[in-house]
């Protein structure tokens, strides 16, 4: 009888606990639904960015070359889409690499067989997630290219950025590549995205050289004002929104709810920037100046990406702060140098993004990096320059390889093709000379925009 | 004393697990947690797309009608959620049905009894889902009326169309009706939501006729363009964003992710959409398009809404190819045969909706077919006519529906209180006739209204 | 031998469930993780709402201003994310009160140490979403300083509204304050936050006096046109999404999904307010007003946030439909009594935050409010005028708190630096005088601005 109730109890006691979750999903599979969910939301989120670029460059240009502007950020988006299916994510996520460390291989076009999952996240959500960071990475290379490029260079430049460029420093840093292995810390890409991005932009302003009108002979500078400000606010804000999903999403998981500390720093290194940047322009120009105060913005984003998991909210404070002062020393220095960029992309995301890189090697703390799990404290925290140095290390290799490989595709680009529009196009507009008409065609149509 | 021991044991053998848990939800609730947080997100992504409606539409029309325009949109999205409430959701999702499969009959002034839940998930979120995809539906529609239509032809349509013909044909496809049983295969709405709209539009261009000075005496067809094409691009931005609630949140649920390879096809087509758009109009015309590539992108989403979750990822790239070609064709022919549809309602909605809705009994695995968990493989995957002749169907027997529907109630308003404009108005501009001022009043006030 | 079964038994009765869900973590750490996720989506889309206010605010006003409208949005929303993680939140929900029920003590230069989990939710997510609703309650305040107030007052006012004035508030009613524990029912903030930023400009607007040009001498008032109603609709449509997170998103859990029904009797306040709206201004005005109509839908949205989860949906239905109504004859009586308030912030958060907060006292149901957990019924419900009464009160101190308050910062800031731009600075324009710069060079160089 005992036997019995023994063997019973034996079936009881592993039916019960079964059982009673009988009809609903184990732990494991709501933990990847909820991760799912999480990089879905994140993954909008960036790709919502998108519209900030689309305002932000129409904002910060003239309306001759506004549907231009505009409608190009759509096309390659759009264009990029299928050339990461195709190839760009085998370069960077691809499993098998022919040499180690540099390049992924594997992947090309794509196919995930409805679900196959990786740690814990469908391997469709890690896609999207990347390929927006990628599209991001792309956008702000185009600040380089505004207002005097040709379609046909975009077309161009979009493939083999997207194809191969951007992928082999994603997988450097986050496919497991070699400054992965050197301890490179960049938690959701202020080298990956912004520098590579900006780094692309400066090969562009240099081989296109200054728009029309923006030096005059005695090597002095005019103001070429963008358009609408309206725009390029709200593509701050739209900017500031998506980049919550940039920073937190990048956790890739939801985890104890680690992705909402990364948040709060992401906050706080944006207003610091804000404020930073309108009182240094406010205090040296006499008037606050609205671009300087939203690059400010931005900068402190930017800057904040690198670290904003890895150090604590006063450390956000001042790596925004001094991203905002920087933002506007940086434009002046590439004006003066006679780089004519009419975004700031190389100050917003150039330089913001190789002081956010540094600062991570700064103000890094050793709690952080272990609750993160990989990487370790900075200068302050653990008194090493160590981590400074590979920080400075791979913004240094990042940079110097984008910038020849963008260099050298742009090059081939100018001497077959042509890169840059005539003289006659560029001051019509590229709206009219690339499309056949005008974004703004009532604003427009008395010949206005031969006169911007 | 074993006898006891066994007995404890019992106990602890029932208590333990239940206890481990006892604080927390079950794993049951958690689930529904998590798909109704799921669906919430899908549901804002889904209204958000009312924001790219307010810029698609206005960006495409003329300054003196952008008030009207954008207003009318949030208007008749207000008036729809109280129809919706009121009788729409009643005869889509109504459960009893006094005639069998054809319309839905119940839950009029629906009122959730707090947490009624349904298939694991509250019915309140159910229903905002429904109603945003329903106010989705009736947007795409006044494409047909734009410019032109008086503003209490949009009170009445709204009632109408949100009332009872959309619910009609969610019903017969998603409410478990006649098409449902028939096999139909729409997952995101390629017919429900795209077609229908697009249909309503084509009735209503019909009836309005064309705009004053779109077509010539010698037949010939002007072009009118639309005022501002950064609206447009960051419209088509806003809209595709919103595009991965609209597909991939039709799964309501969580799952395992799947929903996650659902957003991986929609962004392929969209991709394939905007490239196979500008390419074939740059071809074409010489030129590359901006307003093409654009509706080529969204032509690319319309189309892989019907079957973003039965098709591979090559299908999916092939499916936003054909869109984007066919759409470029299809505004070509409209304006050919004197439909003077100025936001591309037919070419964008309903010929990419129709393709999109047959190419799902082209490229439909039975594999994908049975994760989704209804329908089954297209002509490719199993040799078989049998998805394709139901799709056509489908695709014939809504299209009919809502065009004859529609046609009926926008004539007795014709005949009726009237549903045109006058000549002066139209020429004034709809902003100044239809409310009393201009929507841009600074850069209209000079009389400019009227050269447009 | 049965003594060593059930000893294996009982060892395998304790580690087979525990061993089951090994590898997962647990239920508690997933709901955890899934209202960490619900509460960073509802903050994102709260932050959204900035967007919002920077098409509203510049939408309504004239072009000679947008810039500086535009972008002093970014900055004060930069200059707040410091000032309430340096002291606002401390006051706020800080746990140590010296003046009990008055006021918080304590987290200043908020430190949250990784993970500080409070009731199931991160403290950093925390954070974030009041700092939202903080954010929200100041845009709404800039309302009454459009077009004529100093960037410097701007300055002084962020810090000093979102560093104590405002944390006051929200700690009386949200913070476990003296409000609260008398049971005043203000779910998502009709009175916390839209009543005080609307009191908060009606301040300012009494110490700035009227818009140059708005008054006659003879007292009429004349209308000054805001100049982009695409801006103001689409603002109109970015708040609305963004009110889900808002108000929704105040239940700051998953739950059951009971945030689903919070969501549900929102969009139908939303819907009323703006049928209502168009209706009476059609009524009277003989001319359906866009400006009219967008107010009740944004009065729809503020009446209903102090009831989204205590009534029924009828009741939310009726909410909305008063709001609409009465936002068009508020809006008539302070036009009348010479305060001009070109945001209308007075009319849209002031009297529906009013009516709102006392419609929770009349329309609320004790079924909801045990489901809410806080809260009873309402004179309906109950036939007590109880809760009405609480209602009235909370509204009556918070209004005449936040009026004086906020009269003796901005009376301080007008008799020492100045409050408003001289006669001439607001003639050419906030943008060139406060900036240096147009915000629209394009449009306005040719001297256009001195018309408006």
């Amino acid at each position: 009888m005992i036997k019995k109730m023994v063997l019973t109890l034996a079936v009881l006691c592993l039916v019960f606990p079964a059982m009673a979750f009988a009809d609903d999903p184990t732990a494991g599979t709501l933990n990847m639904g909820i991760n799912s969910l999480w990089v879905m939301v994140a993954f909008v989120l960036v790709l919502l960015m998108q519209g900030g670029f689309i305002l932000l460059e129409t904002g910060s240009t003239r309306m001759k070359n506004a549907g231009h502007v505009a409608g190009k950020t759509i096309f390659t988006a759009g264009l990029a889409a299928l050339v990461y299916w195709a190839v760009g994510y085998g370069f960077a996520f691809g499993a098998d690499s022919s040499v180690n460390g540099f390049i992924g291989f594997g992947d090309f076009l794509f196919d995930p067989s409805i679900i196959s999952v990786d740690d814990g996240l469908p391997t469709t959500l890690f896609f999207l997630f990347q390929l927006a960071f990628a599209v991001v990475s792309l956008s702000i290379a185009w600040g380089g290219f505004a207002e005097r490029a040709k379609l046909s260079s975009y077309f161009i430049f979009t493939i083999v950025f997207i194809g191969v460029i951007y992928p082999i420093v994603a997988h450097w840093i986050w496919g497991g590549g070699w400054l992965a292995k050197d301890g490179a810390q960049d938690f959701a890409g202020s080298t990956v995205v912004h520098l590579s991005g900006a780094i692309a932009a400066f090969a562009a302003t240099v081989l296109l050289k200054p728009r029309i009108g923006k030096y005059n002979k005695d090597g002095s500078a005019n103001e070429i004002s963008g358009h609408n400000q309206v725009f390029t606010a709200l593509s701050v804000l739209l900017l500031w929104v998506g980049w919550f999903g940039f920073n937190a999403g990048s956790t890739l998981a939801i985890g104890d709810g680690f992705f909402g500390y990364v948040g709060f720093t992401t906050m706080l290194g944006a207003g610091a920037g804000a404020v930073a940047a309108l009182l240094i322009s406010w205090a040296v120009n006499g008037k606050a100046d609205i671009t300087t105060m939203l690059n400010g913005t931005l900068a402190g984003l930017v800057a904040i990406t690198a670290s904003c998991a890895f150090v604590e909210p006063w450390a956000a404070v001042v790596i925004g702060l001094v991203a905002g002062v920087l933002v506007f020393y940086s434009a002046k220095f590439f004006e003066k140098i006679k780089v004519d960029d009419p975004i700031y992309a190389m100050s917003v995301h150039g330089a913001a993004g190789i002081w956010g890189t540094l600062a991570n090697g700064i103000f890094a703390t050793d709690e952080l990096a272990s609750k993160v799990g990989v990487g370790q404290g900075g200068l302050i925290d653990t008194g090493s320059w160590h981590q400074l140095g590979v920080q400075a290390l791979s913004v240094l290799v990042c940079g110097v390889f984008v910038l020849v490989a963008s260099f050298i595709v742009l090059a081939i680009i100018k001497y077959t093709i042509g890169f840059r529009v005539t003289e006659e196009q560029e001051i019509i507009g590229l709206d009219l000379s690339e499309h056949g008409a005008y974004g703004y065609p009532e604003q427009l149509k008395k010949g206005q925009g031969i006169q911007g």
